[in-house]
């Protein structure tokens, strides 16, 4: 079979791998799409080569269906799958509080260890997540970072009527918009890029350009003065994450979604002036994953118009290298296509 | 009668003041004791100048008993009371949504309008509350600054059983610790002055230096390496701010009590990784300011201990230079003692 594997250095080459077969309690996918994400572009980028295996395949937001099981798997050969790559210890603290997705110990698969950039992946079958007949594959390829959003919405406890405010419109900012939307809420995007700032408005948020425009004036405007009930910080830079607080309402919600790698000035003047709650979201729980199933499979998430283009598995570098330059939103790789 | 009145430029002026008749819904209380508090030092070396009218009499941390009632209030002549010092508007949307403590145009009395240090005060009889009989006036100086304690601490969500960890043994580090292990918690003080450690190690804490000893490792090994429940955060430095957020487990939360008047670096990337909420708190609410009257009617707060030395309400200004110039927990002005 063929694969894709990150090979160090910043490096990806396409090549021959071996199958693995499904041991005791593990699934044989025969993957279909495969999304690319932001944390595989720093890892072919070479930013997290002290974490990833090389060489080995990357990837973890995919679809397929299962193509053989090992011993005490009860999933049919043939059922359309997607897989939500949380691997954890449950012996740590965090697993015995109920908090796996974020153990203490976390097995990130597809980033810590091999993932679905190849024609068949062997995974736990714990992790294989059925899909409905009526999903299409390459749609499905989105239940992972859709997953990401409905967490956050999820830890923000953001509710029908209130108002949220998402500050970057990349892919994960127009997911939050869409399950904000979804839930309820009013939508108030902040994008510098029209084409970005032209696909929320079409999802239904208010949408503004935090240079040209004043995303604090729309704020107090749509709010009677009170401010948001809820804001999320999706761009990641140090500028928005100074921002972020001062759009919240008394008692509000701020939730840090962009990862900051290094300590960024927080304005903890304003966290204490409102009394706001400021909270950390990280990855998805069981329960999101399968929120973001029934999302996409009861089309209420604008599936088409997110691929921004489908690849073949022998392009994966090129797909690589179009997402660093350009304002794609998501690009799927379809594994089904490869040579054998 | 005395006040002591700020009159601009850092200074303090005791002298002759004419006592205000109590109109409709306002009461005159004569003040028997005052505490003085670190926003008061802050106001007294000309910081909060943009704020504090001048002259005026400063002063929110008070005990004493009713002298005189105006038009349709019932409280009675020379019962025992203390102020909570927030006068709110009632109409703005922190008001509407039941969060009058933090009003969008609170008036703090004793900062924004006259205070305490006058040997009679009116202020409006909704923001009297009753004392106990049993309960001494000094002692009932210190119910201000336990109700920030209390709320910071019920703000926290810190349950029995749980571990805190107090950066900070100041007056308000000391009081939240003292919450906290009253709530049944277990506490861990970090605090660099030995006598300050003395008195926290006296109340039941763990304490640590943390500039000769490793306070991350004393919570590590106290929580199973699990990380603290609660963190509060009540020293106020860059530093300490940095290091708040590494010692709080998985989905724990962190208070920024310490007032951070400049943005400073937060290490949101241990907040997003541990899932942690970040909250902050602010003055206190009518709940708050009851628990503390019962607290310290009760015997639970070491009341002699924290009061470092009373002093005449001529002493005024030899009490703020003292307090800038040396760690005394609480200094009390008794204002009953003041010359005619």
């Amino acid at each position: 079979m063929r694969a894709a594997k990150y090979i160090g250095g910043g490096r990806i080459e396409v090549g021959d791998a071996e199958a693995i077969e499904p041991g005791a309690g593990e699934v044989r996918i025969r993957v279909a799409y495969n999304g690319i994400c932001g944390t595989d572009l720093h890892i072919a980028q070479g930013h997290m080569d002290h974490r990833v295996p090389s060489p080995s395949p990357i990837g973890h937001e995919m679809s397929g269906v299962v193509e053989a099981v090992g011993a005490g798997v009860e999933l049919a050969v043939g059922a359309p799958v997607t897989v939500m790559p949380l691997d954890w210890c449950g012996d740590c603290p965090a697993c015995a509080a109920g908090h796996q997705h974020i153990c203490q110990n976390l097995v990130f698969v597809g980033i810590d260890s091999p993932g679905a950039l190849q024609e068949l992946w062997t995974v736990p079958a714990s992790l294989v997540v059925p899909l409905p007949e009526g999903l299409a594959l390459d749609h499905a390829a989105l239940v992972e970072p859709l997953a990401v959003a409905v967490h956050d919405v999820r830890r923000s406890r953001l509710a029908e009527g209130e108002t949220a405010v998402v500050i970057g419109g990349g892919p994960i900012g127009q997911l939050i918009a869409i399950v904000a939307r979804a839930t309820g809420a009013h939508v108030i995007l902040a994008e510098p890029d029209a084409a970005r700032r032209a696909f929320a408005e079409a999802q239904g948020a208010t949408v503004v350009d935090p240079i040209s425009g004043d995303l604090a004036a729309l704020v107090q405007e749509r709010t009677g003065g009170s401010g948001a009930d809820v804001v999320f910080e999706v761009a990641g830079t140090r500028g928005t994450a100074l921002d972020a607080t001062s759009h919240a309402k008394v008692r509000g919600r701020v939730v840090f979604v962009a990862i900051h790698p290094e300590p960024v000035p927080v304005d903890l003047h304003r966290v204490f002036w409102r009394e706001l709650e400021v909270l950390g979201a990280r990855v998805y729980e069981r329960e999101d994953f399968e929120r973001a199933v029934d999302l996409l499979a009861s089309g209420a998430v604008p599936a088409d118009a997110l691929i921004t283009r489908v690849v073949q598995l022998d392009e994966t570098q090129e797909a690589f290298d179009a997402l660093l330059s350009a304002a794609a939103m998501k690009i799927l790789v379809d594994v089904q296509g490869a040579r054998a």
